[in-house]
């Protein structure tokens, strides 16, 4: 059942490991990179309580020797102040160009844990171990790393490429609910814009948010089906100068309304999902899909408990205005990434305003 | 007159352009190269009395629309809050990911510029229009960007390249003189490391440190020399893998130097020069090279009435701990450049403390 997947990129290639157990085999792996003695290892409290000795013991046991610092868990912790308690504690333990920082947490500890590896000392050697299921399908794959600004997320950031993405599936049994169900948003999003078999797979999984406890295969047969689809992607184009622009399916929206609520009121998979509701009744506003697969998709949304409407007070206008604050802005135009078909997208930025405030009005909270 | 240089590297190639009166080009040649048309020229608030007004119009008269953002000057301020600010102006003016950077100013301008653009929406364009000599011939080659940790220089950054540097060396004459001589110390180590004829050429020139007035075309010559000295080399390894680390030559004490100093007491160059007679020493002292050529280095370092001894009051155990802490640490071993004739250097990882005991030792002001 062990599966590696190599993405490959013009900055340089590495493996996606997928296997149960992995967690043990951190310190080979490592080991077989040939980098440098040191390795500081960031996570949160609550992870590094459940996972930190085990990949203590694998790194120490495969020579290296380890530190670590952790970092309060939660997106509103992913800050400028985080990143210097990183360097604080690369600082103390002297760490080289040649040294390693492994990231074990999701999604906000990898994307620090990056931002550090890629600015400390202009740059050493960074590896990814997601235990959620959103970093391991997604964050902890191609390369982005950053914090967020006040007035918005990820505005902060350096693309720097990990040296290994080591992924153990059994750590998800461990994963709060929703946070397996923010990840699912993610996997959903692979189905519509990329591969139309992992959709139908999804579809016809009873089970879905219980997924984790009910079949290893199946689990690790739709993380590899994720990571394949991000990694083909990326492959394509690193720098986000075009095709991978298609994996913010559901984020123009999505980032809006998480930084809107301060981060606090849902999470980044649940922001996507609502994302994904609102690309595709625009998509289906312009004519560009159909109802019935607007439908399978937003069926397919909840059922896995993710949410379909806007959190409650929020305001229209604010969303509209804040999509123009959004990285994918060029010259002032929003771009978004619509479906023309489950598994097909395209990316456009000629929504009229009154669309997205028309879609946004339908999807309001009562 | 003028003259252009391609530096050619994997992750993209671009051009130094050196001409007298280059600063009133800047507009067409950004327009040249595609950018969005936002632009945000960072300066400090000297530099930009003398010459902001030229580049805000030669920019906006090319079709960009232009905002500034100035920084107080001075290596002190190299710092993570002078980032966050040029992040407030960018974020305030919207920048997008097709946006453009403009530093102008010193090599502090530049490196922060340059990391505020590797950082900003994950990398947005950036242009070097150096105003010192240092800058001109060094900082503003090669992709070094980044900030000072309070405890290290340059400890925080990234590799990013410009889009364009563009030199007009008529800016020199505004310039301090002891900053054009701080420049000059660059310019020998270009000799020193690469380029036995440019060493000449300096040994030959009467008026070193009067040279921007004295002799236009010379001192284009030489900074075209030194530029594709510094792109020669960068040209053959981007990220500081090898060849690269030539070029801190000087700059292993310098930096210790200038660090433990609080970077209030020498500049930048002057740190290099008296790294330079130190490294030069150990170079003897190892029978690496022979005392006349030492000798001939050392004259023309005092010719050019750069300073030749450690700052009063520094402790040789404090610049032996420092050492450590440096990014060229590998495996705790120090790393320095070491000159085997003029114009021919080799790196080392072997020299015993004792010996930078002894060289620093002699080197102590009285």
């Amino acid at each position: 059942m062990p599966s590696a997947i190599a993405v490959d990129l013009p900055s340089g290639s590495y493996q996606i490991q997928i296997a149960p157990g992995n967690l043990d085999a951190l310190g080979s792996q490592a080991a077989n990179l040939g980098l440098g003695k040191k390795c500081l290892v960031v996570s949160n409290p609550l992870i590094f309580k459940h996972y930190g000795e085990r990949v203590l013991n694998s790194l120490s046991q495969s020579g290296f020797q380890v530190q670590s610092c952790l970092l309060p868990a939660g997106e509103r912790y992913k800050t400028a102040n985080s990143i210097q308690k990183i360097y604080d504690v690369a600082l103390e333990n002297r760490l080289e160009r040649s040294s390693t920082l492994v990231a074990l947490g999701g999604g906000v500890i990898g994307d620090m844990t990056g931002f550090a590896a890629a600015t400390w000392l202009r740059g050493i050697n960074f590896i990814q171990v997601p235990t959620s299921l959103l970093a391991m399908v997604d964050a902890s794959i191609g390369g982005k790393t950053g914090i967020n600004h006040p007035q918005g997320k990820n505005l902060i950031g350096a693309f720097y490429q990990p040296h290994l993405v080591l992924i153990d599936p059994q750590v998800l049994k461990t994963l709060p609910a929703r946070e397996f169900r923010a990840g699912m948003a993610e996997v959903i999003k692979y189905g519509v814009i990329w591969d139309l078999d992992l959709f139908n797979q999804l579809e016809a999984c009873p089970r879905i948010e219980q997924l984790r406890y009910v079949s290893e295969e199946l689990l690790a047969e739709i993380l590899q089906r994720s990571c394949q689809a991000k990694a083909d992607v990326v492959s394509q184009d690193e720098k986000e100068a075009g095709l991978r622009a298609i994996l913010n399916y559901g984020h123009t929206i999505g980032h809006a309304v998480e930084s809107l609520t301060g981060y606090r009121v849902v999470n980044h998979g649940e922001a996507v999902g609502i994302g994904m509701v609102a690309a595709g009744a625009i998509a289906l506003a312009l004519d560009l899909w159909d109802k019935e697969s607007l439908e399978r998709q937003n069926v397919l949304i909840k059922k896995t408990a993710l949410p379909t409407k806007l959190p409650k007070g929020i305001e229209i206008e604010a969303i509209v205005d804040s999509l123009q604050t959004d990285k994918k802005v060029k010259d002032g135009k929003v771009r978004f990434i619509l479906p023309t078909a489950i598994g097909k997208v395209e990316i456009t930025d000629k929504v009229p305003a009154e669309v997205i405030r028309e879609v946004l009005g339908e999807m309001r909270s009562h």
